[in-house]
């Protein structure tokens, strides 16, 4: 349904151009202390708006906090979050209706929904719905912080540039400062290039992410059902136009032999850990201290403005559509951001799951 | 933790040389003909033992149903079946304790699990556990059944060979008439050539499976947290050795451009329907009655007889394992037939969770 | 968490004087009929604003349906509704800050939550949270309107007033035109006496409220864990104040022979059915097609203004504490309306869980 | 369905005259020493075998434990137990078939499941079918214990004879060297001669226990969902045959005042607890480290031998049934151990959800 998590558990809710977008978080301690800004920061760096051509009219998200947070500190119950929905020109999507866009949600929602759903800028659809996610994702990094784990992302590849030189995790932060987060500044100019040459085309791209997770306590997750692994292939794949996922080295795993996959073991700092980490840190399903890290793979955005071929469903027959609203020439960097949320989400519900944060008592309390 | 799906719920339970494994099938309407045969055939097809030199000392699973199904049909209530575990010799573990074996679980549940866990024969993180998986995926497949849905699967890519000709599903299903089903018989010579190298060596290989779904009802999914995409990797990556997916044409997609990328709608028997399908069968994480398809990449087997670098825990001192128990060449044949079955569970948890079986009444009474 | 159901969710968010309280109901299919005025028909229902002396300032609340809504109808997506608090007078709880409320929820929520939950009100404590599971119920009610069921309940016990004459499920309904629903007009004077006796004193009271559904269909429940009598008995316990329960005849049942209290099995109609129903329409946990019906007690407010004990827990020493804040005399009449509701939203859950309402597309859709 | 709990989770299977009966018992940590002898002490307690006239047949259970437990110690992994069915004569039960037994699940069953449930011995709806939770909450017990706490029962009501002399928890503890654990001897003198009367007449009786757990930290539980109470009431709902629960002082708190009803708080011990406990230590559904009790109410054992009115459903036509089967002349005792275990699934889970029990690492690991 629309609940993500076990003991992090997010409820988003929404359309595009309903009258907000959100989400309720639940499962948070007491006592941990967030603001407005610490939401604010990850909707902002979701929006990219320093990219001027890239979102010629990008705003800041208007949002409240309803619930579950006073005086800069959580209450331990539900942090409800409310993302307001900007007065929309629907009148783009008025020829769409019931011309569903070849590749995008629409056809699925027809089938399903019937003539009830707003399809008006994606509706429940829309890549803007995993603004929610981010909010909530904020939350999460706060969790994380407190064990010391954290997580990251940059973009590996886009419109076929490939990132190839080699990196480190503080280079993958440190990408953030750049227009797009990429480590590698030739691949970046060169992902620009292809941008800017698809936006004056009217056509989109797709690409690949990388998210690490670092500091990431062991022994969590579980040997069947409750993978790490598994849990976070659910949480990537939840994000609106994921086609694939590497774990770890992925795929090339898969064309080497065990002698070479294998990662092998070695005393590190008087604990055992791995010399190589191929796998990704994780074991058998449960995390082993070493850092998490997986590829993930995102198609083009299905709205170009290219003439498509589709269907009057009212008439059943061929039919040429032509979108004239906004789009994004690239999902890739705001899914980066939802995929960063996501990930930190899985992992905060893992540290609740496994009690390694309590919640019996509030995180400080300073006037036990 | 150790249960999956919704509606349709599977809770398997056992380690490799304990007792027993099994599994408790929840979920299932009353009326359902179901007999040992039909958990036999899928557990028999998960064995391989037409391939003498693969598994020396093949032999068919002992199995009991423990309740749930009386006179050849379900009863509506929960179906346990439990596995024999077989006598085995556990001694080849002997060595391994203490010293786990780089690449696979062990390592983890040590620091999990500390020194409670079996780790005899791979114990809980054991492939052999995924028989319980495959019994279940029995009783799915025959709810798939009553929509008319069938899923099958077939091996891509094995050792580094790939099946490159093109095919189709009947291709895929009657694959299962050779040794291992692989479409393309050049590739799978190929294929068996590097098994039958790797076995000689003592080493192993991993590769990749396409799992397929075919006449799957529309409007299944939903758009954020229970996207069937979504679903299906988490089903994909609870099976031990998954390290990627590719859903439909997967990473291709994201190095297209929107406008080739997009499947085309067309009018297809009176009903809107994809001109091509490189999308999966999946729009926005809802079924729309195009058949699905996604790639799933193994890596090798992590116990391999060549000597491996690891640690001994009790000294925390470097060491080295050499295994010298059964190991599989190759997880890929046993993992499919496990994929296929988590595929057939998850999508009959989504005819469930919609409501296209109902289980308010039996499925057929003669008496009413 | 705040998060009841399955296939029919509600996640509630809110503190009692914080920016607003709310719900996010899932799970219903496209096509509902649904208006902010059915809504607002059941959130009135609530409030009791005709007894002027019961509720001196009594409002309609303001809320918004913020999703999931379109032209009149559901879009299958969540419904967000946010309920906006009104400004309050908090400075009634100064006092009470660290001096918590006998009987209230003060004190477990400064153990469990420190110093950073919100007392004011009662926080998240607050029966006004009950607001937002009303709202949902208006929602679960237009879903049992699609089979045919209907939920209503009344008022059977009040400060010690008991209903003692006979009355069909016609009275029960018929009983919402008097000032309190209560089938018997004598014992309703009554009860309406000691409710002003006790407001006159700063006293309150508890009592006792029966809830029935009649033309729930057959089928619903399971017989372990899913029984319908154990979800409403969750349901109910889930209001504040509940602090018992019987099911049909109830603790009656249980000073009965077996003999006794079977009921007697005859045809109806050309079904079988029960001749009478002491049972209270439920059999193993699973519905017959009798109507449900059953009892539940409540607690009186622990909010007055009479005098109590309790402790400084700054200087973890006695104090006396007099409240000055607004009440309800007692909680029963606006619990009932949160019990119908819960009630509703679990016989819906079922409708939903299993299969008798369908998910997988529109409940009507014209175009096709 | 047929699972309980949510990160101590209960999936529990089988028929009354099946091939077994059995529990999966899943989230425990590793390290818990359990033994065999742990599960026969409960499954022993429960068949009160001592009162021979009451059990003529009496004979212990016959079980195994799968999995998830080596060497006296649990693995981490799930625990799968099977207790195996007795050979049992059903044709007792054969002319039962297409009667069905007034008061009893199969009216329900017919309806739900057709001809397709096995109604031997009461088939999924027997009583017998607890024994599995039984052998479930012996393990939840030694997880209690690891905190302190401890959960004990016993019978305050049975065929009208009702315990009414004033006790302590020790003297319930206590209670259980008596042939049925009445804290008053009188009491259970005519307890026994109600039972052996309605054995002598074919008849049954129902009862009422309290269930007291002591020592349960404070702060489990949450405010709306997850209120202890609410997950008590659930827990007790499931057992068979219970009707009606008061939590605490239950309905006689209903008959009082705010001021009489709330319990004063104050200083024990340096810290804030209750003077009296009417409200049974919980407010706001979470728990503030006093003891919680509930009393829960049981009708009688629909099964007697005297004739009783139902219809035969193939003709649909009015018959008479005559049970010639075994029966228990009262589910009470039974039942009370039952929802023992119930309360102590209940609460462990909460132990585990709130952190309190960690699962990231074993209880205890020398190795370490």
């Amino acid at each position: 349904m629309n609940t993500f998590g076990r003991e992090l558990r997010i409820t988003t809710f929404g359309e595009s151009h309903g009258r907000a977008i959100g989400v309720v978080i639940d499962g948070v301690p007491a006592g941990l202390p967030l603001t407005e800004e610490d939401i604010r920061k990850e909707l902002d760096r979701r929006m990219f708006c320093h990219i001027h051509w890239l979102n010629p009219r990008c705003e800041p998200e208007e949002f409240e906090i309803l619930s579950g947070v006073k005086d800069g500190h959580t209450q331990g119950t539900p942090i409800a979050i409310v993302i307001w929905n900007k007065k929309a020109i629907s009148s783009y999507y008025d020829e769409l209706w019931m011309k569903p866009r070849p590749g995008h949600a629409d056809l699925a929602y027809y089938l399903k929904y019937g003539k009830f759903y707003d399809h008006r800028g994606g509706g429940r659809a829309s890549g803007r719905t995993t603004a929610a996610i981010v909010a909530a994702g904020a939350v999460a990094k706060k969790l994380l912080a407190l064990v010391g784990a954290e997580v990251a992302g940059h973009i590996v590849e886009l419109g076929g540039v490939e990132v190839k030189r080699p990196y480190t995790f503080e280079d993958v932060k440190k990408s953030w400062e750049k227009p797009l987060p990429v480590v590698d500044d030739d691949a970046l100019a060169a992902m620009l290039e292809v941008l800017r040459k698809n936006a004056a085309e009217g056509d989109s791209v797709g690409g690949g992410v990388e998210i690490w997770a670092v500091g990431v306590p062991q022994g969590l997750g579980e040997p069947h059902f409750g993978k790490i692994r598994a849990d976070l292939a659910h949480a990537a794949f939840s994000v609106p136009a994921v086609v694939a996922l590497d774990w770890g080295a992925g795929r090339q795993l898969a064309k080497m032999r065990g002698s070479e996959a294998n990662d092998p073991i070695v005393v590190k700092g008087g604990k055992p850990g791995l010399e190589t980490n191929k796998i990704g840190g994780v074991l058998g399903g449960i995390t082993i201290g070493e850092p998490l890290y997986f590829r993930v793979w995102l198609k083009p955005t299905p709205s170009v403005r290219k003439p498509q071929r589709t269907v009057d469903l009212a008439k059943m027959e061929p039919a040429t559509l032509q979108f004239k609203g906004r789009y994004d020439v690239s999902v890739v960097p705001k899914a980066l951001v939802a995929l960063e949320a996501m990930t930190a989400i899985t992992l905060a519900d893992h540290l609740l799951r496994a009690g390694v944060i309590r919640r019996d008592r509030p995180l400080k309390d300073p006037v036990v």
